[in-house]
């Protein structure tokens, strides 16, 4: 049982920014780099792929003990025997999600708005989910149609509303990383400055380093 | 708990082609004019959109007794509380499904070519699905990169191989019901026909009539 605590650096999977590496490779050199936690996206792929390629990547991460979550495909996550899931605005809902996976699932959520975050907790003051990912907390190119970035001060406020941990994701890189944990977030998620690195293990131990 | 017979009509869902009725409105009255099973089937929507749909069909189909499968998508089924799913050659091993969604599940594999049969008997002789559905039986418009279409030679050939039902689709109208069923299936599998119709009642009920 892989554990669920979110703390450190967190890759975030993009196959057509693997420009150096195949995606495979990223993801064992950021093993070996001490990544804790990757999270396997593909939103144009047909279901056997996906599977295919999150049993792979659950194989090589197998012997670090870091989880392997998959984004939105709960049972992709099933069928693969994967850690977990990550849950977007428009997927799943988070309860749908606990009810199937059960209570070892690392369940994450995002959250674009601060609206979201009222409306999350508006249902339940303390939902059954194991991070709240603030997406994005800088303006980048990887994913389109984010809403406007969080920024420092957005996620400054949510740590004063919430004990979950925080991942925080988007345009992070070597240079702001300190800023963002002294913010307040829990973990940092990346997906171009890992997967597009010269060298994944090196970039992930630089980002590593931001935690000692 | 609704039944596993397979046999009837069974509407395969498109929302783009239900001009005259909202695509509720077609289930509904396809249910009325008797039709055997509806499979859910969406290619674009993201998930939460595919689960509110499925839940809504389902809450349609339930008075009725009328299965309802979902295309691909195990956790919508999971989430939904549907009755099983339809599987393509792409999509999730069968064997998986069965594990994750249980023997009470109806599960049904398209088979696009006499390979596709070779291929599924190799691993398992009595392979546990419901269902198998030759896609297509005759050349349409409605599915695109579809290999070439079965003919009724095709089914018959699988019929002789078989004691599983089988599902034909594709190109399935009034005027040819009578010759897919004389070919051995069970069911006929119809998106246009239905969706598309002026009175999808009406439609079903000219399709369920061949039955008798």
């Amino acid at each position: 049982m892989a554990n669920k605590k979110i703390r450190g650096v967190y890759l975030v999977t993009d196959r057509p920014l693997c420009r150096m590496h195949s995606l495979a490779e990223v993801v064992r050199l950021a093993a070996l780099g001490g990544v804790n936690l990757v999270q396997l996206r593909e939103k144009e792929t047909d279901s056997r792929e996906f599977l295919e390629l999150a049993k792979h990547l659950k194989e090589i991460l197998r012997p670090f003990s870091i989880p392997l979550l998959i984004n939105d495909r709960l049972d992709i996550c099933l069928a693969a025997g994967a850690n977990g899931v990550h849950l977007g605005q428009s997927d799943l809902p988070w309860q749908d999600a606990r009810r199937i996976l059960g209570k070892d699932a690392i369940i994450g959520l995002s959250l674009e708005t601060k609206e979201d975050y009222h409306s999350l907790i508006k249902t339940d003051s303390h939902p059954g989910l194991d991070y709240l990912a603030v997406s994005p907390i800088f303006e980048t190119n990887t994913k389109t149609n984010t809403k406007p970035a969080w920024g420092l001060e957005g996620l400054k406020w949510l740590r004063t509303q919430t004990k979950l941990p925080i991942v925080a994701i988007g345009g992070i890189k070597e240079s702001n990383a300190k800023d963002v944990l002294d913010a307040g977030a829990d973990s940092l998620a990346v997906v171009s400055a890992i997967c597009s690195a010269k060298d994944p293990k090196l970039a992930t131990e630089i980002l590593s380093e931001k935690f000692h």
